[in-house]
């Protein structure tokens, strides 16, 4: 595997995570055990990650943080939803 | 802000970000609504992003994935400790 294959097989993992835990939050309708700084930072991060990437106009760096993005924005609503109006 | 700062800014948002969870964790001995696939993809991807750093030789690259890489390997034996033995 050469290292561009690698940093693409990275780059993957680090962008889907967040999707099971979607999932698992939806499906449970409890979000108790979850942190919403992890959510609530990622966010964040990634959002600066996107802007950062179009400041340098680099378009892996854009796209590869759009899902992080979306998931972690529904976990920071989901949290709140959640704490809130717990099933 | 220079786009340096806020690569930086962006980096440190998303290497902080799991540290909470695993306080929030430790201290409610509970991890019920936590996926583990969301840590378990995070280490492997971060895991991945250094070995592409030290291929790459890109320092930063590797310093700043130390701390999700820890935390998300403690946040998935906590998950799996928690899950069987909860308070």
């Amino acid at each position: 595997m050469n290292s561009t294959t690698l940093g693409l097989v990275a780059g993957t993992l680090t962008s889907i995570a967040a999707i099971p835990q979607v999932f698992k939050t939806l499906r449970t309708r409890h979000a108790g055990d979850i942190s919403i700084w992890q959510p609530l930072l990622l966010a964040f991060g990634v959002a600066l990650w996107m802007v950062y990437g179009m400041l340098i106009r680099d378009l892996p760096l854009i796209l590869s943080n759009i899902i992080p993005l979306i998931c972690n924005i529904i976990l920071v609503g989901l949290k709140l939803y959640y704490d809130r109006y717990a099933a």
